[in-house]
């Protein structure tokens, strides 16, 4: 049991009270139950794993994207974690691919490119035949950054190179925009 | 004290309750508090007027943006209702001048095109010497159909026409962001 509680003490947002909380669950829950945890922590572990060419998770390899022949393999979205991609695949507009970077550039945190997928981005423009690079990090510092980083380390490369539109969102009133979002708002403006 | 009530009801907001509050507010408070709260009512009705250029609410005729020699008078900024103002001067990017719309097309509420400022607005285009008009209207389905019909009303001045960029708002994770939000941030992406 105190084993239990301190393998469940590792994982994020629990604490020691939530650890004993969800270990008492555990054993009060019928044998089947917590064999199809066990099972489904081990299993995700030996079956997933990241796909060699964007590096998004997945259980085949190359991931459902990349072997996709009915999506564009010319147009490669730069996201920063594998959860991006179901906020750009729920807009049904994008048929191209990804690249996940798995993090951002933080300074602070010791998070540098040697840390994140940069280099196989890199590889993949220089080798790969590639038409567009979106980069889809978010507006945030570190993901403004990051985006930054991108653009002058692929600027050399053949290959347009874009960033995803920050401004107001979409229903909503301009009046409740932030100065950053609305300055950008303003210098994206658009010839209509 | 019932027509007070009766008078305080009429503001937005104030039900029956609440004008009963204010109106015993009012019955306790000195004279002269009474009294400049009856001044600054009549005083804004008589002093504050429309500019006559760009219809700001203002004291002075035209207003303090139209009449200023460091205000860049051919960049004209369309929104909705002079409180827009305030959303785009936070910025501290924007040099032009504005013209308040009062209101947005909305055939469900009767709101045609006769019943804002866009008569003048294309008036100010044709005859004046305006070099870009900026749609920032609110991206709403009211402010981006307003947009639209000012777009198509305008399409043969000698004048740019642009829209504010819609998009994931600064600092927040596209996690976050909607789909139609996402779907403009990808569309609206630009060459870096």
């Amino acid at each position: 049991m105190a084993r239990l509680i301190e393998e469940l003490r590792k994982l994020p947002g629990v604490g020691a009270k939530s650890a004993q909380r969800l270990a008492f669950h555990i054993l009060r829950s019928s044998a089947e139950d917590a064999d199809a945890l066990a099972l489904a922590v081990r299993e995700v572990k030996a079956r997933l794993r990241l796909c060699s060419i964007c590096y998004n998770i997945t259980d085949v390899d190359p991931c459902l994207y990349c072997a996709s022949p009915t999506r564009n393999q010319r147009v490669v979205c730069v996201i920063e974690e594998p959860t991006s991609i179901s906020a750009i695949e729920k807009t049904r507009s994008y048929t191209g691919v990804y690249h996940v970077l798995h993090g951002t550039l933080s300074p602070l945190h010791g998070v540098g490119p040697e840390h994140l997928k940069t280099a196989s981005l890199q590889a993949r423009v220089e080798h790969g035949e590639i038409d567009e690079v979106i980069l889809a990090t978010s507006p945030t510092v570190e993901g403004e950054a990051t985006a930054h980083y991108l653009a002058q380390l692929l600027r050399h490369a053949d290959t347009r190179i874009s960033r995803i539109a920050t401004g107001v969102p979409a229903g909503s009133d301009i009046e409740y925009a932030d100065e950053v979002t609305m300055t950008r708002a303003m210098e994206g403006r658009r010839e209509v």
